[in-house]
């Protein structure tokens, strides 16, 4: 097969807008030939498990699955009784962008609840963590949270263990969507344990993909009794990759070494490099009427721009509107992000808005 | 990362043991760098759109996802009103062996027939092909066949032809799970339209996995009067990949060429002369005491063997048993498997079974 | 069988700790005796149809039901494809005290929507009334009000019509819970259909049981267009009953005559009569410290009460919090509350406040 | 209301045919008037408990439904993991006729196995008792029986006992649906215990409706270690009346003396009666080709007629067809069947058989 795009254009819509980064390709390739057992009885998927004991600590068990969405409700549907409700922030990525996947697929009920910057707290959990043991309420009985979170903000090990604790006290479980969880690690410079097992999450998902895979998850049991039946569910749920050693060989590549940090510092630094070249364009008075929504703590950046301006940015870039209620939008860096890449937007984003302000 | 297993071993245990066909592999890499629209509006899926056309028909649609299991459930929930059933032979991979997955995330009601050879035919479907109207019993809607089927024998285009005129005189729709399509279309020898499209199918499944892919599956609706919304049923089903431009680059990688049928009558020639070599041993009296149970149209040997021999023959090929309850076992060639590993098969079959004979 | 309990106590908990009204009794035991065709094939369901399009318009389809969690269900399932969502106000019954029925059993994604009075509004609706063709997002196709609402406000009709033109000017459609439908209509003076099949209602459920059934609701269909299946969804959802024949004759007994009205206006006096009692003692300066928080158009008074008063009303009266942190608490008057019921309750509160004030 | 159907005609369609015994009219009457606790914590509930404990041994926890296809679903999904399949016969109610209610509201695979009466035994079970542990396959951990079965046939208390023995020594657990389990008391004349608790069964329904009653069914859990979570199910479930305290007079009614045995014991002696009857017209030769399929142990008798008999009998008395295929009917007595309505159904069955031997 020929190559049919064109492999020099770069946008800022998606860190899964992305292709595989060269050494995972090397690690598809290295694990290819011969025969392996299917469904996850394979040496790969046997070395993944040391490889994030390493990360996560001893006795973890990973569940590589195919994607973020299968991830959060395979993950989610272990640690829940079927009269379970699962208490998120109104901009969840399960509550947003899963096509109701948790609800239909899964029976979980959401209980979402609004926040200023994609993250929660005690406080905010509270609004929804009340009403067990009466049958009429559907039980709050685990937190979703997402680190880094939707909006590009990091939650640190601090405010990851508040939350636990006020869970746990209540009998309530912790889950962490994890779909860009090395760009937190990065942000945060802290081992990936250090948010997660260390802070009293119960059930983490991986993200591979967005990381610079091809394609692969995981789910990671931090906590053996928080979750039941997970191989089990993955098959039901259509998660069990019959050849899984290549998501497995794709998990490794990232975290049996330091690629994925490399990957999500790089994207990171983009994102810090596009917002500074904003900000010092505003501070110069070139930029005018651009406001940034959200502090830029991983690989995104958010902003509402003046109107007509994201069309006509958007013939050059690729990116999406957050909220086009508002005119926000998002602009995310990835692993393949380059520095050149950023300027040009910088610069056009300037021409556009310089224009926009006489 | 470094090759952790040893790619020179392969048995018989399935096609799913095999890695990626090496083209397949040069596909995904061509497929890479530089950005593409994820969530399939990338140019790769829509070249899969046209290479699917020529195969079945113009107008068909094409929805990669990631696993056969996948594939079945997304395909039958577009076919299927809530409260629909689906007739299906009682040795139907969706009743055996997907861990409750179409009842447990679809809510599909199957209506098991017993088989003879794995395949229905009208009178089979008439045992459960009535009560319509009726509100007690989910009503039978969708025909599921498999081709090949899970005993490794074949439908003719006739035998298609027939079961979807039943269905269809009676309101009813053909659904095929085409896990090895292609193994059936080089045991036929003729198009894949002509036991598909072209003998009444409505929605048929592309499986790429067992044919040297490295994880890629496709819905194909043949008719779109049959399917409705599967766009959001696969978001919701989480069959929806972000990088879907690899999916599609495997797809098209087996597809636009010969690779798919160069694979499939590679290892349904592989399991012909694996077949052919222990027939030959029994004929010399060499091999005592096999029995064969299904026919070999495909890639699948299906045979009974004296107590005790399966687990000596598994010391050196990996296999399963079928029925353990009446010691059969089934033999699957691949697209890798080599001349010297059937040979190399027939030769430790004979020493053990010459050796039960005495 | 003996009394059990004292039919002489009464409280302010909910109607649906009343009995069943001496007409409706006499109703079931008039259908009693010989056989009649269970399932709803008998004459008093044909005749609750006529009875229903006397009320709603010719044309509409009555599905009599167990409960109203049940109604609900099979009424939204019968409204949405698949991959349908609804928008609802945070307060909704659906939402709030139905165990998740609604994503549990039926896969029904929800939109809560806050409300200062559990109404909803075009302007609210707004909030979650878009995406429509972005597979990652459930599909919001239904909107969800309750007349009589949770907080025991009324919808006019022109509010009714204006949340119906505006959803069907998007694809939408609207339902009705009417678990206490005769309520709003005593209420507002005016026919049933003035806000449901006029004011651009789909499909409404018609609750008997709160309104002195013994177990008695439907779901009516007032468009056709707007529901399918509905006969194969209520049998699936558990919702058909055998013995139709005494749900239909509950239904009857209400609606065939004005006893359905003579209860609603009853309990609303009832309610008016209690808010009227205690807001003339605020104004005379004998009750202190209480304080409204929703208007009472309906058969529920909603109010904040000093700390420590609810549970010593409680001793003599039965009654629920409805929000324990700000201490505000339901009252709700049913067909059967007396006078002397309501007279005693503000004495009663008039004693703890008055304290209270000292 | 009005009476508006003839109260003096029976037939022989269904024991959800007739209408309430007058015993449990008046048990809903004395419970009428006042105020009760609803959704289940009131006075007739409680007693309900103390009765079903002198039935079923104490300790046994009851939790009226509706109706029975909600008594199964909830009670069997109380009793199995996510990942959990219920093997059944062939014929039994909740495979043919509940509208696929297990798998469409509860997500439970059914495993069905053909028998010739009606009735599982460890031998048939074994057919489908397998693959614990193996993701793939849906795993049975729930037998299900019905008692009275839905043939007519009755299990033997140690029918049941091996039933049970062979389930517990795998893991598994038993269910028996007990739509009919009073008229297998009768025919068995043991007490209720003796064929449940004692014989080990784990949950048991209680059937009502067809009993007498208006409407009431319970789920009875005799090993809490069994199920889990019934009370969060049953609401969830949509099954949880909130006026219970008449659900539970109709079952007090029945069973705190013994109405349900009386209603049993003439529905049963009336099936004799009809058996008999048919049978003698047979042995005097005045009946011709009329041939029965199942004995007659409880109150069903099955029949092949001859063609065209069915229909015209119809003329008369109400009944279905079996399985029309094969020309099969069921007759079915109840509560108020009169011998006189038996008699004249011979006579007539004798008349046209007379005539078709002709």
């Amino acid at each position: 097969m020929t190559t049919l795009h064109d492999p020099t254009i770069r946008g800022f819509a998606s860190d899964n807008y992305s292709g595989v980064h060269p050494e995972v390709l090397s690690a598809i390739a290295a694990a290819n030939d011969g025969h392996q057992v299917s469904y996850g009885d394979d040496v790969y998927t046997a070395r993944l498990q040391e490889v994030c004991a390493r990360h996560f600590g001893a006795g973890v068990q990973v569940f590589p699955v195919f994607n973020g969405t299968g991830a959060n409700v395979v993950g989610m549907l272990s640690m829940l009784p079927r009269w379970g409700a699962v208490v998120c922030a109104k901009t969840a990525h399960i509550h947003t962008d899963e096509g109701g996947a948790p609800e239909k697929v899964a029976g979980i009920k959401l209980l979402p609840v609004p926040t200023t910057d994609g993250k929660l707290t005690p406080e905010l959990i509270a609004e929804e963590a009340w009403g067990w043991g009466d049958e009429h309420r559907a039980q709050p009985l685990v937190v979703y949270i997402t680190q880094s979170s939707e909006l590009g903000t990091v939650y640190s090990p601090d405010e990851v263990r508040a939350i636990a604790d006020y869970a746990h006290e209540r009998g309530m479980r912790v889950f962490m969507d994890g779909a860009r969880l090395s760009n937190a690690a990065a942000a945060l410079d802290v081992p990936l344990r250090a948010f997660t097992t260390d802070a009293g999450v119960d059930v983490v998902t991986l993200g591979g993909t967005k990381n610079g895979a091809l394609g692969a998850e995981a789910v990671v049991v931090l906590d053996a009794e928080a979750s039941d039946g997970l191989r089990y569910l993955r098959k039901q749920q259509m998660q069990l990759a019959s050849k899984m050693r290549f998501v497995s060989a794709q998990l490794i590549a990232l975290l049996d070494g330091d690629l994925h940090l490399r990957n999500a510092r790089h994207a990171n630094a983009m994102a810090a490099r596009l917002r500074a070249g904003l900000e010092a364009g505003i501070a110069d008075g070139i930029l005018r009427g651009i406001e940034f929504t959200q502090p830029t703590q991983a690989n995104a950046v958010f902003a509402i721009l003046p109107p007509g301006i994201a069309d006509r940015l958007r013939e050059r870039f690729r990116f999406y509107d957050w909220d086009a209620a508002r005119r926000e939008v998002r602009w995310v860096c990835s692993f393949d992000t380059q520095p050149d890449d950023v300027d040009a937007f910088i610069a056009e984003a300037a021409r556009l808005l310089a224009r926009n302000g006489i």
